[in-house]
């Protein structure tokens, strides 16, 4: 059962918390909503994050009819955002579970009420396992998968559930790797090692299924991409049968579980052929719901191309996370210097991408950037941004920006601005990064 | 005066702060120092992240050393740790004032009783320009310094300081820029031009020096790069001399100010040859505190070719921050898997440089880890460590690593522990990023 998110609502912040306006003193959290702050009348210090609640509606729209046609669930990684209220719009939405990465993200999720939390990741390090036997013991309804891929890792948190009588097994997912990858059992001999041995161990752990994350595929073309992330998501599967056909998984459902937010429609394609009679199949996308303007939206590009049942939705994804900041100095013909840093913007995958500007104390929508208007230099606290000599751009202007990688945009701030189309501020969600 | 850091202690955090062990459940951020934690003995979540207190106490002495040897003063960048327990180190240490890059930065320093505060930026914006200008209005005592570098900047503030009748002037120092480089002016007459906007909007606004930033000097070689920083720091005395020559500046000390982390032995050397006889000579270094194992590593090894000063001093800079993590998977003989990533530590100048690693259940302090490891990919919550087949490196084994540029490995944390040389806690730190 999904708590309130009034423990967000009722937290006090102030312009100590970057974004905030030191002219609100110190508020509620969930009283942002209330103040009629507008972020093209300047109410907001730059820089600002901000997402389009419109554009997000329809991502998380796109996605549930996307899931609904192919027949699977989706956990989405709940590291992108680390926001509660987006993880609990993304339940009400239809999600299966939430994924995270770390003990610290299951914490949030069990403070805010997720009863399902996928952890794709070892349980590694005594403070964190003790954390996660000490959670499921704690709470019969909180159901939790983790990943094992050596027997090591699997002797680790036996060791700490036996020596705290956990009185229900730990679920673990097997980890499918690939060369070169990330961490995962490269090949079926390896992972039924770790299978017969989890199966070996138990009441204290479960075998529940086979795990792999797609999303390093390298290649030098999007077909080689496709290839690769296609003969490791048929490699999921071998792993999967052969651990059936030894009887190795538990009881109940076997979720096979893949997908970052570039390949979802091959693993929802791919991983039932696997032919698990009770199978789950579970993506994991995290971006959709902001989604972005550059890495992803070539990404999704490509899903378009492969897949009839995206291209026969109606609409797509589109970026709905912006970084706003002011021009502070225009100091050559060429050039102009902003108010964005790699504190404030994911700069890991691409550059900020500028789209939009808008002159404080003008009325109207913002106007499109145009294309001769490129970031070329990020410093901490500060953008480059090249332009024609002609540009309108001067001081105290502010200018949008879309980003790349919303994951690495998203933990640069604890308070992200939820606004219209019309960028009128009508709520604010907090992370916890 | 500054205040007791009480806010900052009385603060209760629990394991929802990435780096806090949840068997702590909720506790005082100023009991931390007496719950004797130890890292090794693996009471703390990895990744986490720490500081060396030793090694630190050494840098601030040294820097301390070479200040003195120079005759300057210091106002350390405060957006390299954002940290007011390291602010009121430094002013206990003999700094200045703290730099800022923000106004949420100066909010943060306010709220801490930091009363010199240097915003190494211009003021822009509706929001910013009010809290700044009001911080101002209600405290006679709060000194401020802000930078301008066109007449439209001058213009907006002088508006808003005469909008709420502000009963003193604004400083401002006038910013020296170089061609390519970021904000400033890129010769003498443009400065002019914008120090006599300021001189004549007296008494709203007053120019109390020049500012710049050489650290973005390029060139092909350290000779390059010397030889540009030079002739920047001749271009910010010409534009002092012309002020002066031209009675521009405000009476009382004309403040001249330069110096990131990189060059601050060229800006000791060459401000003072302006020849200004009411100078301040303000360095700005935000780096030397923690140091790192890299980028400034490197930079301090050309600090000490170019000058006599600090190799005419005892020891030198040392890296005191580590961020520490889990080995989850070896799943090749040449790789391992960690559980650090872009969250944990900057990736902007170097990844991560693995230095030293330890069993957990042993004794001993941390053994080196030779230099045939090496990180060689980091996502969003993992780091991919190349090793020879033969490495020590198995699943649970705690790996420390040196960062590149401490700026961007501070604001992946809200809390950094203090250890002691044995990694015993002592303390921790608290971030406002």
């Amino acid at each position: 059962m999904l708590e309130p998110i009034a423990a967000v609502d009722d937290e006090l912040i102030d312009a100590l918390t970057k974004g905030v306006p030191a002219g609100a003193g110190r508020l509620r959290f969930g009283d942002i909503a209330g103040r009629g702050w507008s972020l093209l009348a300047g109410d907001l210090p730059l820089p600002a994050a901000v997402i389009r609640t419109d554009v997000m509606a329809a991502n998380s729209r796109w996605m549930a009819e996307f899931l609904k046609a192919s027949g699977v669930l989706i956990a989405p990684h709940g590291k992108t955002t680390m926001s509660p209220q987006l993880f609990h719009r993304q339940i009400a939405d239809g999600a299966w579970a939430i994924t995270v990465a770390t003990m610290q993200q299951m914490m949030v999720c069990r403070r805010f009420g997720i009863d399902r939390v996928l952890m794709a990741n070892q349980i590694v390090g005594r403070a964190a396992t003790r954390a996660i036997i000490a959670e499921l013991a704690a709470d019969p309804d909180f159901e939790f998968y983790a990943l094992a891929d050596t027997v090591e890792g699997v002797t680790a948190v036996v060791a700490e559930a036996r020596r705290s009588r956990l009185p229900r097994p730990v679920n673990l997912l097997l980890e499918a790797g690939m060369a070169g990858g990330r961490g995962g059992c490269r090949d079926v001999a390896q992972a039924l090692a770790v299978a017969r041995a989890i199966a070996a161990e138990a009441p204290w752990v479960a075998l529940r299924g086979v795990e792999g994350f797609e999303g390093l595929a390298k290649g030098a073309t999007a077909e080689d991409r496709t290839a690769r992330v296609e003969q490791f998501l048929d490699h999921l599967c071998a792993i999967a049968t052969a651990c059936r056909d030894e009887s190795l998984f538990a009881p109940g459902p076997v979720i096979l579980t893949a997908g970052g937010s570039a390949y979802y429609d091959l693993v929802v394609e791919r991983l039932p052929r696997a032919g698990i009679t009770n199978a789950l199949i579970v993506t994991r996308s995290g971006c959709y719901l902001t989604h972005d303007s550059c890495m992803y939206r070539t990404a999704f590009a490509e899903v378009m191309e492969r897949s009839a049942t995206a291209r026969a939705l109606p609409g797509g994804l589109a970026p709905a996370l912006q970084v706003w900041a002011h021009v502070q100095s225009r100091p050559e013909p060429g050039r102009a210097i902003l108010t964005l840093g790699k504190r404030d913007a994911g700069h890991d995958a691409g550059l900020p991408v500028p789209e939009l500007w808008h002159r404080p104390g003008t009325e109207g929508s913002p106007q499109p950037l145009p294309g001769d208007h490129e970031m070329v230099e990020m410093n901490d606290q500060h953008a480059h941004l090249a332009l024609p000599p002609q540009s309108p751009l001067r001081f105290g202007d502010m200018v949008g920006f879309g980003v790349s990688h919303p994951c690495t945009t998203f933990d640069k701030w604890q308070i992200i601005y939820l606004v219209d189309a019309a960028y009128r501020v009508t709520g604010a969600i907090r992370t916890f990064f």
